[in-house]
């Protein structure tokens, strides 16, 4: 510390305001939610948790994602059609459309937010574009050698940013990995993981930005690459994860992007079970199940970790609930509207906004006290994005 | 994997642009340097790497800090002068100036943005302000009983956020630490921790609002609040982390809000000794040391967690080092300028933006080639704030 002289005390409150200045309008309180049937997305603000606006024109939105532009301000939504759009959330407006595919899974953004990646089933592959000018700068063809000797593409899917200019993704039809560094945009260079297992469906990177985890379709466990060994390799991890150890009919696979990193432990779905498993980080083995009402969906750690949101597929859809991970106890079944498809964390985890989709409505929950705090109509909401992933690693 | 049948392939890129409207000015890359001499804020673009202006009149800004307003647009600085000016900082104006005490070290905003708190030395307390308005809502004096049973008011340090509306901070010349809730802000509920060590002198919260540490001034050892336990309480921990082994001269004690948690490890300076230490923040044990080039003043982890970067007291403070998490070696040393006063990282981790006060200037460093990446000319820059801030606990 250091000893200065203390100044002269100021006995309360001096005020020497300059004014009262309209305040500015920031976009760190911006987010978008999904309308799927009606091709929109409405945009909210979290502070005063309200509907700004709407964005029209967006086509097929099943099954779209949304990255946030380095400054917060725009977004580029990837749809099932194939279609890139670059919207100024803050405006309401569309910037700028590509039809960049057939069949698309969705993008991500560069750690440097200059360029812009989409995931494509038809044709199989991805492709990068400037993030300002939605200039394609490289098309990186997932082609491999099918078992009849023919060279086909692979639908990509669990594309996911690294440090650097690179992409990491998988390739369902070929049973790969590969991490495209675009450092020089026009000529990327991958790196290839073969033989990775059967099938994987989706992916997720850690929010450090260290592990990438693929889920297997075709087989149990999972594929994991620790990035930050010296020379990264493919391992099988949590061997019984997945479809053999099946009791139940599986309604829906977990979506891995919902994977919850809280602390040392991931929390995930278990695969047709009524549980959340736990896994050590540094070991990869299951440390815990917690029992909960249905088949997991979406694992969600609050960002402070001290909380874990889940909520599940049909027929137990409506419900979601909160596991407080250092008793590993459920602590809470809320039912904020039918159909429960979607959550986002406000970016200090004050609150947690939910999309109902049969209840065309968004909830908005105090995380501490559970009460809800707003209820916003909005036509089938699904994914909710707010822009404060455009400083987070791997969304 | 939802399957569905693809849609009909589209070859190449099929442009249906919407014309190139003027993209829209975000918040999220925005950031400000304190010009400490000129008692001016430099306004600076992360994205562009450039000065976008400047705010004057903010008075002595020497040991300034600055907190984001929860949409990044607007920030708060607290000057030892005991003055808080909420300034525009996209349009590089002040809104609202408030001379709220005689002396002060700093100020916090609550987790949903809608209360600013200043800890203050003259007179001895916190205040707290509606921070739209800057209205004052309360006033926490921190009152203790003195060794001659008068009742004194303590200087107040290392105050942080915490989840819910509560703040906390440490009473140097009490000995104490408190915990405010201000859910119902006008009736603020105090929790006191008593006896945590001799004048506590800096403190800081972990990234997820777990634990709270203080460093002590009037001995050894540090203290440690695990705020998830049910009963948290006061433990020592490190017993020899302090001035009672220094070999050295103490120039400078380090920053604690530097800290640096990177996985389960936290990077701290050691005091007096060359040396950065390694503490696993399960068993609060130390783990490791490594050899730097001086002693450390701020210990600073890249988001990703991989990098810890490294800054100086004098007479080494024209130095930075950077050492690598995984193998625990210093990777490269670099000369940005004389007096290297602070450091801050892009909010994902590709540049650090360096402050060399001898220098006159702000340097932009990648993170991955350690390429200087821009120059800025500031006038005796010191701390840098970005406004990813307004989105992270404990900042």
């Amino acid at each position: 510390m250091r000893r200065r002289a203390f100044m002269a005390a100021a006995s309360g409150l001096a005020l020497s305001s300059c004014g009262n200045l309209p305040a500015p309008r920031g976009t760190g309180d911006l987010g978008v939610v999904v309308a799927r049937a009606s091709g929109q997305l409405a945009v909210v603000d979290t502070t005063e948790r309200r509907l700004l606006g709407r964005i029209d024109g967006l086509g097929d939105l099943s099954h779209a994602s949304v990255v946030y532009a380095r400054d917060g301000a725009s977004a580029y939504v990837f749809g099932r059609d194939g279609a890139m759009t670059h919207v100024d959330v803050a405006r309401q407006r569309i910037l700028a459309r590509v039809q960049q595919a057939g069949n698309s899974i969705g993008g991500a953004i560069s750690q440097d937010g200059r360029l812009v990646a989409a995931q494509n089933y038809t044709p199989g592959g991805v492709k990068v574009f400037d993030a300002r000018t939605l200039a394609q700068v490289a098309d990186i063809p997932a082609t491999y050698i099918a078992a009849d000797g023919s060279t086909q593409r692979s639908r990509v899917v669990g594309l996911a940013d690294l440090p650097g200019s690179r992409f990491i993704f998988s390739l369902f039809d070929a049973g790969e990995i590969w991490i495209a560094d675009l450092s020089d945009a026009k000529q990327p260079r991958i790196t290839k993981f073969a033989g990775v297992g059967r099938q994987p469906y989706d992916a997720l990177v850690t929010p450090d930005g260290r592990h990438y985890i693929a889920g297997l379709f075709g087989q149990d466990g999972l594929a994991h690459i620790d990035l930050w060994e010296r020379e990264p390799r493919v391992r099988r991890i949590l061997p019984g994860y997945g479809r053999g150890e099946t009791p139940l009919p599986v309604y829906k696979m977990p979506h891995l992007r919902g994977w919850a990193v809280a602390g040392r432990e991931a929390w995930l779905p278990a695969i047709g079970r009524h549980e959340v498993l736990v896994v050590d980080t540094l070991t990869w083995q299951e440390v815990a199940r917690v029992p909960v009402a249905g088949q997991p969906v979406f694992v969600m750690a609050r960002p402070d970790g001290r909380q874990v949101w889940v909520n599940f597929a049909v027929p137990d859809y409506d419900n979601v609930q909160v596991i407080d991970t250092v008793t590993k106890q459920v602590v809470r079944t809320l039912q904020p509207g039918k159909a429960v498809l979607h959550m986002e964390f406000t970016p200090r985890g004050e609150a947690v906004w939910i999309s109902s989709r049969d209840a065309d409505r968004v909830t908005v929950v105090d995380t501490a006290s559970f009460a809800t705090l707003a209820q916003l109509p909005v036509p089938q909401p699904s994914g909710i994005f707010f822009s404060a992933r455009a400083g987070r690693i791997g969304l």
